[in-house]
């Protein structure tokens, strides 16, 4: 997804909110600033949102000299979501269809996200996940990923943040472990999820687990490690975690079924949504392998080249 | 007051939603996003808000080719004004108080202003209407400000946004007319009034009504004609309606009477209040002409510098 002007007052605002939660000292927040819009003046509006947020929160890291700002956020919402996770699992395990109702909790899980509200509240999420259980649900997409999992052999998990990765573990517990490779970030980027959280959540034991070589909040191809990128080659279904990774492989020509809850009002417009939906959307280069050619032709049609809702 | 670093966001936000209300072209749009960023990259910081929006504004103008972008809005906003204005005039004649209810009304029209938001539905304003005439109010500054009316000779009530306007004649009714000039803005900026809302809504019937020769949303005197300043320094009391006034007017070595609904967290947190409270405010050097010296003095000693909340 290419950026938004309106994705850089935002972005902006959001490196203000992220120095902040580091440091006090305000000549380092107007450092923050100033490179921030130093970068933006010459940005290059066909990149992604997060290809921005990337070198961002580098220049952060580096000026602040804290390698991992949001270090005790991701280990404080990873023990709460492993408290929860006995409850859910029960919740999963005895619910009608298991499977739709791990998929509610995945994407209702991606409510822990700092990439774009930079406050989340415990009683947010304990709210979202209640609503996720009703809450509309794209069935036709749901249906299309029931299919997709039946036939793939080799699946790529691609987690987005801390806390939000033991919901992801309830979802991959219901797919076959020996088709599933669980991705997280190479080196740390706000409260995404990395190898420590993957062993800490207990990932590691569930399924394979690999990092993608890159500190990009979402998954930029050209800045993963030559390997990783040879597993995305290879995998013939990608389930693609939140905002970031929609916002960076929504057009990839790969069968992805994307699943977040949109953010900000740039991306639910994008996607045709509220704020905040449940959203299970698959590529449109996964629904024309799937057969659905004649939709994709009419989508470049009327030039939106977007995924058709299903 | 100057610019914190949260106004560049929000500045940057405010340039793109104000470029929207001219033109759908999106080439435009990204135009003045770079202009925007372009600027904020170099700004000085210790520069009031409206400096870099009435620079950021003409840019508009000028790109765009459309001299008062907000003239249809500014009218839509007289007539509205216009229509409750018997009304109103009413509640303040038969109120026990009528030049406090002035006031809480000439504060309240404050709401209609797109310097900060964009949209302003009727709705709010009658709610907001209705809310002030029983909203705390600060009745120590109210007392100095009845003092202070008293004891003026040359009254310049700096005037903020069209329709608001009507507001501010309702409260002017009930100063000496001989005492007051109303000041308009010499050329358009955003919803603020010109001449000719002040002689559609009949200010100039009422008081002389002069302009003060700047496009800048506040009071910035470098911005202003000489014949204004000359007027300013011969005034021995100020009212100053409005965020913009405030932003560029609060350090003024003058007795000025700040009258504004504060609309971002921003302007809230320096004057240490809520968004959206009616606020009546002396300036520090208002505050100290009136034998609070020490007050002031404490407050430099604190190194607030501020004005004391009465």
């Amino acid at each position: 997804m290419r950026t938004y002007p309106d994705c850089v007052p935002c972005g902006i605002r959001h490196a203000l909110e992220s120095v902040r939660m580091i440091t006090d000292d305000e000549r380092i927040h107007e450092g923050v600033l100033r490179e921030t819009l130093r970068r933006a003046c010459s940005m290059d509006l066909r990149q992604s949102p997060p290809a921005t947020a990337q070198i961002i929160h580098r220049f952060i890291r580096e000026v602040t000299n804290v390698k991992d700002p949001y270090l005790a956020v991701k280990d404080r919402y990873n023990k709460f979501a492993l408290e929860i996770y006995p409850d859910l699992k029960q919740k999963i395990e005895s619910s009608a269809n298991p499977l739709e109702t791990a998929v509610r909790l995945a994407v209702a899980g991606n409510i822990i996200d700092f990439g774009v509200n930079s406050v989340v509240e415990q009683g947010d999420v304990e709210q979202t996940i209640t609503r996720s259980l009703t809450e509309p649900l794209d069935m036709g997409a749901f249906a299309a990923f029931e299919k997709a999992i039946e036939a793939a052999t080799d699946i790529l998990y691609l987690g987005d943040n801390a806390g939000e990765i033991v919901f992801d573990r309830m979802l991959i517990e219901q797919l076959p472990p020996e088709k599933v490779t669980f991705v997280v970030k190479g080196s740390p980027i706000l409260n995404d999820a990395l190898m420590e959280d993957a062993r800490m959540v207990g990932m590691t034991d569930v399924v394979e687990v690999v990092d993608n070589g890159s500190d990009a909040p979402g998954t930029i191809l050209e800045s993963c490690s030559d390997e990783f990128r040879r597993r995305f080659d290879r995998a013939d279904l990608i389930v693609a975690k939140g905002q970031g990774n929609f916002e960076t492989l929504d057009d990839v020509d790969k069968n992805v079924f994307f699943m977040l809850r949109p953010k900000c009002k740039v991306l639910a417009e994008h996607l045709g949504c509220e704020i905040g939906e449940l959203i299970l959307r698959q590529s449109a280069a996964g629904t024309c392998r799937l057969g659905a050619k004649v939709e994709r032709f009419k989508n470049f049609q009327d030039g939106t080249g977007k995924a058709v809702k299903q």
